[in-house]
């Protein structure tokens, strides 16, 4: 992850949970060392592992950071993910903003996990889509290649996507992609939002670089793949969600593209607990 | 919801989407005005309406904004919350980050309205916490108390949790408590995460002004809900979800903070489609 | 003190005092390093020891500090508080807003205790207000701790205060706090401002946390304080200076808020030597 | 007033007074328009009025403004400033960040301006320092301005100081004005302080721009003025008080810079009532 | 242009000019209207019209400006581009900022537009690099398109640039493209840049999108452009000045990436000139 | 350079170059440390040395910088300015943003040492103007200063420049001078641009601190600096290039403000090459 949008971010979370302090953390007394381990509740696949060093690291420079998984890696309920070494009141203050990140980050990794199994066929890649929490793109979008899927464009800045108003507008796909290679440079990707057969010959005839089957049922999905020559990248998407993906495995579809992935997310349950140092036992040995 | 944070905030996601531009506009013949239609694909609770205005505000004042429905109203699948008018390019570049605020805290909004109805008892508030999205705390807790429900503290900053790793540290419940008071001033609210009787016992005696029972089933919660003097505020917490949460009902208790209201999102699905001026005869008459 | 919030201040009060360059510094030759000695030159307590640290750091991570005092201690006039050793360019160049915020945070711990020690009335809390430096408040307000005093709500958003405009709107003390109640969660106190015997009693029957006499002299304040039932917390505001403060010893009221704390501040005469290497004998010793 | 820099600064201010949002106007029922009327509680000169406008129209652009002074008035006890008109919870929502900052600004006016009137000699010019609250710096310079006051440079990019230490670096005055003179261009003021006759003959042959008396009695400022030629500028500082100030009248000095106008501030008495509509009877004459 | 973006570079661009005011014009006396007439004193193409509108909002909302010209016009010596209306001063303290602006982005069209005539050979695309100005990027990369060239990428995040330490970190071009193909989603276009013939063959067998012939001249880029099979893009990059870019015309290559359009930049002679209210005669011919 | 400041920039610059990640870098295996190499491509002044240190720290602490020159040394085709040891893959991320300032600094250094070697009459001093890059006035005008030239006013918060409008404005040259006098304090230069003798004139018995002679020929400069009391600084500037710069010698003018410097810049061709540990013989022995 990129470390200045990672530390910006990251304090910005902090003036939003910390504001002018911490009243209960200043309650404290001082009580020494303690550790605090992070460990997953429930199983599923951890994201944002950097997360925990990097937040900490804003609060005190002296706490220090044992990583024991990294993004990408299954984990079962009760694992160990991280355990941190410092004082008490530090540890409790920056509790929240880490697990509300890694929580929601790994919920992510896990759904697109998840999808990637359902879906059951190694052909076709899951992608996400441009419906992520605002201000948390480029978190969410990480999450989604630590669960194994890949990414969408970032924005409306790096991809260019033709839809029915700028169909409508030029006139028709032929008109619209031809004005995008007239105007965009060679390292932008042009795609074509499709909704049925004619508009599709017409994408292949003006050689869009990915044609989109938007809310097209399975059936209709294969018979499109088939139809689209093999240089051109195709993917489904709209309307497809965890029940319904197993219907798309042997479409012959590129990629199927999952607003839910990041649009409703559920949380993969992880807590912190902060222990006195004779009870870390166990611990010492990892 | 407040304005001067509302439009940094707005500022900031649009950033993220647009960066230095959408390219997909930029191609876009210029078509002169259009309509564009935001409306519910399925049923629940509208929050954030002031955001279209907002954030449409920011990218091109002459987009005029009529909304239809105010935050905390039912909508049903098909009905339209807002209509805007004004240039196609400028309606298509604003479209995402709106949609995805209004999906997401009209997603919060439906879950409060659902988790009331299904507690079903109007002497209990249902309130959150702080397992919010980085970022947009202020939003998702805007959207609770749009579906009805309440707002427990905003940060580490506005009220005392006293918890375990507190109580450790001063020694008793007693001592934490006393030293909040003596420390603390009158405008902060001083809260006790329990776990068993003695434990409440100690934190009626402290007079802690809220006493939270922690993780305890319904039974324990009705039974700590009796002990505890009406003076007293009583929330119970953790590990209540959508299933457990009738199990709760007539326990007397006053608050049940619930985490997944927000940290467990699923996004009401909200749309927006673009039209041709001469196609707007129906809207005319809403 | 929130550290995030602290450097992020201190990187924008830099940037104010130094722009573009410390011309002067620019000009000196590099005489290798120097101590920097910061005494009282005045006696009176002092606040903000921490920012030393922090805010040399920003400029130059080589500077070394030893803090000799700490936030809340007395200090008499010539005593030192803090000794720093490093590049005598940089320790000029960060010496102005060092001072410009000590010097202030002092002037306002010691005023605070000067009104605690006039009051001497040890039943009655002296407290801030809102009447704080913009920019300054968490830095005024932890002034005021250092100082032995409380806070009041840090902002609008951490409190109620109803007023003669919230009653006159919603009709009555009654109605408003009825109305607070049943909107605000259980984490906010509700503080209502009276102004005589009458809006007096109507704010116990209400039940409000805290009732404010505004603008009442010590009689009335005796008066109003015997009236209140003690569960509900009194305060005294308005009008009250450091001439006047002793006439409420004995009214029996919790709080005295006392906008003069923050709004009219005499700063602490704090000031910083730098020496050379061979003159450090006597500093030394401490 | 620098306006891009105001509006950021306000920005700024009420971020940090309502923050997530004003929880007493959020209950407040609607109760359509208000008047609300600034005045003064005490005689004094005003400073800051284009900060009334800025601060509401950031807030609400609907708030009509109008202000009945400007700055460097001087205004009675009892005296309207301005009249404002717009929705009753904006009106208060808005008042405590705009009356801290007028209230100080005018009471640096009116300190400014009394410093003036006390030393009574119009041939000597009063100015300011670098001793301003952190952050506030272009306002608390203008406000001096205001009340008839100088600036001295606004921080240490726009001026040169030769001090004690930049002395010793270099050897001598002489050498550290040659350099200065060597290495700045020719927009570079260069002002040396000294202590005593021998340092001013030095600084003198030296031909600083300015020279600055530092720490020196009535009777020196005077000895020192009519040993410096004419066209070099002289300035004195340090230890000068309201009580003392007027000794400095007839020294011939050209400037005396004050601490003490910025560091130690008590604020103008100025207020804000709202009224209903048809309390406006008599405001409706000015 | 982005216009958010836009607005918050042009804030910046104002601190840094103006500070904490224009000492100038604070001194000028109100002089009613005047008009700014800003125009070219030498040919070329203009580029960033819409800031001068932006940049004067951002002063003052009264400024009326008119556009006479638009991006992309070539104007001759002497031609109006603009006329703004409003107060003298005003115009003054903006106009420093915009013609900075206005004259470099000018520039940079005016180059792209006469190596474009240079290069005299429409089958092949002029393009930019990452050479830009820091925080300029979005500004001097529409100033290409502008003048009629294309845009490369825009950073690191939005697209693959497959270079000497890649390769060798992989181990050979195949194994990178395949690793890139790999991990990367359908939106991203894959660059290789090769150095000889041995390169070239690799990379088309790796089915690279794009293939930069790094450093070559006119005769191997020819011969490369030959070997390159249709589908696959090619650009030539590296040591191409305005001398020797003739000498590519007819190479077949289908971008030639030209630093220097914004690495070295000569402004377009552009400047403002305010005139009193009865000189406006001829203007309003235009 | 200000180093809060300049770390601000870069903060900034990289997130505009990497924003939400390097695609490239993140496909990159790991391939242990490597050593980068700055060097110079052609020979000139450098500027900016600081910038490569600053720049890597704020992307890895890690990164190791050995810095072989210091600003305004004079380098030679292919000598090595620094050494950067670490990470690959930060050291491609990293390179672009500090190549980019590196060689635009030292493009403005080497332009101003050679416009002093062409004018070759040490007398006259040669400054820069506002007409630099925005958002890098600071680093631009620093460059100016490693070039042996001297910095003009910083911006309009700085100096008064009293121009043909402010006279007009005014009434006379007389008029706004003595306004300026009057309104200003003692810190601030007032300069006055003049076109012709008559204006000459009436500025010197102004008794201005500078008189600039705007857009006149040598032989006006010559006759102008000799009619010009010695003690009032001269300056000119307009109309002056490479070309023409010699013949403003022996005209006994104090100043020439060069626009050219920074407005249009040609950057010193300077590149960063990576090495095998195993190819580094010839570096360990620097």
């Amino acid at each position: 992850m990129q470390r200045i949008a990672l530390r910006r971010m990251l304090e910005q979370f902090y003036m939003e949970d910390i504001g002018s302090g911490d009243l209960s953390a200043q309650l404290m007394s001082d009580v020494g060392e303690r550790q605090a381990v992070i460990h997953a509740k429930q199983s599923g696949i951890v994201a944002g592992m950097d997360i925990i060093r990097e937040a900490f690291a804003l609060l005190d420079q002296e706490i220090r950071v044992s990583l024991l998984k990294k993004d990408g890696d299954a984990v079962t309920q009760g694992e160990t993910l991280a355990i941190l070494t410092g004082k008490a009141s530090t540890l409790l203050t920056g509790e929240r903003v880490v697990l509300n990140l890694l929580q929601r980050m790994s919920g992510i990794a896990t759904a697109t996990r998840q999808a990637i199994e359902t879906l059951n066929d190694s052909s076709i890649r899951v992608c996400d889509t441009r419906k992520t929490t605002p201000g948390l793109r480029m978190l969410e979008k990480y999450a989604v290649t630590a669960g194994g899927g890949y990414n969408h464009r970032f924005g409306l800045y790096d991809g260019i996507m033709i839809k029915d108003n700028h169909i409508a507008a030029e006139g028709s796909i032929t008109a619209a992609v031809a004005k995008a290679r007239q105007q965009m440079g060679h390292m932008v990707k042009i795609e074509v939002e499709i909704e049925d057969e004619e508009q599709l010959h017409e994408a292949i005839a003006a050689d869009a670089d990915i044609i989109m089957f938007d809310n097209c049922g399975p059936e209709t999905v294969r018979r499109f793949a088939q139809i689209t020559p093999p240089h051109i990248i195709t993917e489904a998407s709209g309307g497809i969600n965890m029940q319904t993906l197993a219907d798309y495995a042997g479409t012959g579809v590129h990629y199927l593209s999952l607003g839910f992935l990041t649009h409703s997310v559920t949380s993969l349950d992880i807590s912190m607990d902060i222990r006195f140092a004779d009870e870390l036992g166990p611990t010492s040995e990892r």
